[in-house]
């Protein structure tokens, strides 16, 4: 099936993947996760709410992890150019049948959230409130120094409808993996707003669940450092895979679960694509190098669990793609 | 003097620096040390010409390496996002008395030739002959692994004016120098076109003069292994600089000179800078840990030497800034 | 069973692992994978054998290549203190039983040629013909940088014999891993004369074999980039194990094999064991951080596949170890 | 001058550098340096002292901080092989006109210390109480993760005469720096007891001072994060120099300096001299790369200033050898 062609004058103008709402069932638990041992600052918290950025980020924050019930993603979040590029989206949104709202958000300038036709809850602002960054505070910096996040990747059960909406709100194609033959079919797509791989990609199967959201870090030894203290500190088990090298998007990756399960990518080295001429890059679903430079297969976890948003039914996917499963 | 207003809506859309043109002496020799030492990759070379491009690289060139009696810089290159931005550049120059040219230049789509009001000699294309990228092709990486070009510094003899002028062309400030004081004047200043700190900065000095020209490097291990080849082959005279942190633009950074005296920095650590809101940081001319974040002061060779633009005279600057020099 | 006790003052004094001869069977493909690829340099070769040393090492070699019609391990070489050990080893080769002989072999000065009781064929020399060394010729570092030989490996089908025979040596016991209980038995083990964790080590399996030898480089970054190398050069079903941190050691390691199979340890970061009081670190066979710290075990391939020595049979072990393999 | 003959035989046996007692002026300052910025570990403390290790060290300290109303160094500390080499060095003392006593030393075996001719206070011990080491408690990690004591530097008065006297003793000369000419004198001399560069260094110049003492670290991506944490928390003028690469050991390093003065050495990278026909290393004293590999020359504090130790008083040098000094 055909790779969706880019859209150059979208009807908003999404800036990037900006900040990701988490349902977690051990509010303690998480915190101690992701600022002791990743190495995020928290910014605020109360009894039902921590607010955490990268120290990169002069927002306030990126990551929201909220106490609940049930494990879930939230809200994904996306920075829009302006406030009037909220109003389009509104409209747009309305023009496609899609309900929308405008809520307050704390810390969020005028927030909209809407739930994509397969079922992806987002948010969009235009702004947020600002904290001085903590680029040059390294006597503060923890953990694996998380520097910025970078996207978010989710399963999608209607994969070829799901990239083809992205793109027309202006994501842009990089690359895509595909099965062999005529009649291939995407089976994973990366799309950017920002210029480098991706802002969102979507990997096809029982969706709509978040699969992964990712920090970007300087160095891949900051990675093997990770690597070294969960070892060392009762997170042995919450390694899933990684340090790799992904073929796609020639990332230095590994990946983390949290203590609620939600997965963690953290990941460098990835290269630019704002130019008018950028070509997508495919990749046989069969070529080993793809999912790791380096050939090492996936565990079977990274291919079937994923967060399932909290809102939303899961479904399955509209086909089974033929991947390479270290079982 | 006031920091310029980011202009959202420039008459044309610059997408970001793309390839600088150099007037060399010793063809052979430069070729040597860009490509041996350096690291990059020669994409095609004749007897009066070398064209070299960083791994990462679709288009056919970053940097061109043109034989010449006197050593100079030719043109800064830049890629603009589309055809009929070319035409609408044009269009903008002619109503800004700026005389331009339509040229061919081998490898490039259409290329529009002009000097700035200040001297500097520009080039833009929205299209090059693309190359297959080498990112991937690990087996032939060479020397400190230059990934991307990433920006230009030039010397301005009237800085705020030029400053003034590339904001009208949408520049972006992120980071700046200033005296310190109600009268203060900017001395140095780095603005951006694709959302990291800069694809071109501007400092205070004679003028019109390219100080450097940057190629992005994956870590700092890469820059530190550059020191050691070039101490260890001949090249110890051409490491003028570092390695440092700059506290500007938080790069790890180290400055090297090619044979003709052309000055490469190669860099990484930066930040993005996309979000609308994104405001830039201002630097006390007097704060060393500006230049370097560990304090120590660049050499004097540093602040006054730089190439010439080939066509043109260098004018002394309209003031001299205090800057700590390592004497 | 008891890990064997240091002998401080053993019959003759052997201060490290030297080097290694292995039989290749194709001659040009086995140097070009250590001099292209891995980055050892080729300081002389005919068209029956290849010496190669690393950037550290000032004597000749660190591995000759032999060429064979059977690929095998020939002789694992050791360095003694001076030509008066020589003679002491051969007196306790003698009464031990063990024949011995001195041979001249190129570039090496009076060499001792021995069989061990368990199969092990050894070679000792007190000098070597000396090179100037590489190490500060940065411009000639190539592959992943290997800086000198580290230790051998090998597959002891007698384990227990075998430890407490090095032991007798003067080989100290740093590491090892035992079966749980009071009747557990030590399945592997680590052992040192320089000074670090192993000159030599010995794991539980068919023997005798040699399992790898192991290059010490400077960074995990090196390791990383030969992954990237390889695997974009034609050598991705070479890349076995890794990188990944062993318990054991604390090494960060991979292990790739060489075009007969040879496996060959890239690896970093151990620790000194000088002390006269330094003890053992003992490891439960059931510890999935002992393989490696990050929690991943290695494949079968890594477990059952070594290089037989060339004139010996290779017997079935005295015991099965239960250990934890990827399947 | 002659550069001493290696003694294989030494009259008794030193196994390696160990610790080093410093009197400093503000404990709290002192211990907030070192445990906070540097990152050694505090084993022990009470109101008069404070006992830190390095990650890797399963003795008790390898730095003691003694609260003192003058800044100065007590002791280098060294570990000797048994406690009959405590009294062979007692009685080699002895007979050599030393002064020496053997006294209680908190967490230390039988300690015997003593102030060699030319005012060097040392101690030796067999054994220290040890504790479970941290190597592999990576969560533990903090600073620049230093994880051994590696050497001391001292300026000596009477430079021959000085490392003679060690050669006796068994030190092992690796590199020498010398003045040129057939009179030339030797003007600083690297010498070891482990088997790597150095245990103990020598500077011409006033003494006897300790110049620095030196702690091992992983890599020198290690050192560039202790340089932008200094750089960030206060520690900006206590970075004396570098980050670089020396060309005497091959050492990436970086000096700083704790609130005292004392300086502090953080390294990586040098090689091994364990061989029986290892040759020491002769640099011209004019050769840049001897100081910096890059041709950085080294700021006059570094050549200048050293710690006195507590007892002794500081003679002038015998000679001045002419260095490059950065002024």
């Amino acid at each position: 099936m055909p790779a969706p062609i880019h859209v150059f004058d979208p009807p908003f103008n999404i800036l990037r993947a900006s900040h990701v709402v988490l349902d977690v069932t051990d509010l303690a638990a998480s915190r101690k996760f992701y600022e002791d041992i990743v190495g995020l600052h928290v910014e605020d918290a109360d009894s039902d709410t921590v607010y955490l950025r990268a120290v990169e980020e002069h927002q306030h924050h990126s990551l929201v992890l909220r106490k609940a019930a049930i494990a879930g993603c939230h809200r994904l979040g996306f920075r829009v150019a302006s406030e009037d590029d909220l109003d389009k989206a509104g409209a747009f949104f309305a023009a496609n049948g899609i309900t929308y709202s405008f809520v307050a958000r704390p810390f969020q300038g005028r927030t909209l959230q809407a739930t994509d036709p397969f079922g992806f809850q987002l948010e969009l602002c235009a702004s947020m409130e600002k904290r001085p960054h903590l680029l040059r505070r390294f006597d503060l910096y923890k953990g694996c120094h998380p520097q910025r996040l970078d996207h978010f990747n989710v399963f999608a059960a209607e994969l070829q409808d799901t990239i083809d909406f992205y793109a027309r709100l202006g994501f842009r194609l990089t690359e895509y993996a595909e099965e062999d033959g005529d009649a291939g079919r995407i089976a994973a797509a990366w799309m950017h707003r920002k210029g480098n791989v991706h802002d969102l990609a979507f990997t096809n199967g029982k969706g709509p669940r978040l699969h992964h959201f990712a920090y970007w870090v300087p160095t891949a030894m900051n990675i093997v450092h990770l690597c070294d203290v969960m070892a060392s500190s009762g997170y042995l088990a919450n390694l899933e895979r990684g340090p790799g090298r992904h073929g796609i998007s020639n990332a230095f990756f590994l990946y983390v679960r949290d203590p609620d399960g939600h997965r963690l990518e953290l990941y460098t080295c990835d290269y630019q694509t704002m130019d008018s001429d950028h070509e997508p890059l495919r990749w046989s679903l069969k070529d080993p190098r793809r999912q790791t430079l380096w050939g090492a297969p996936a565990p079977r976890s990274w291919f079937e669990q994923g967060s399932a948003f909290n809102e939303q039914a899961v479904r399955e996917p509209l086909f089974v793609a033929d991947v390479t499963i270290a079982d």
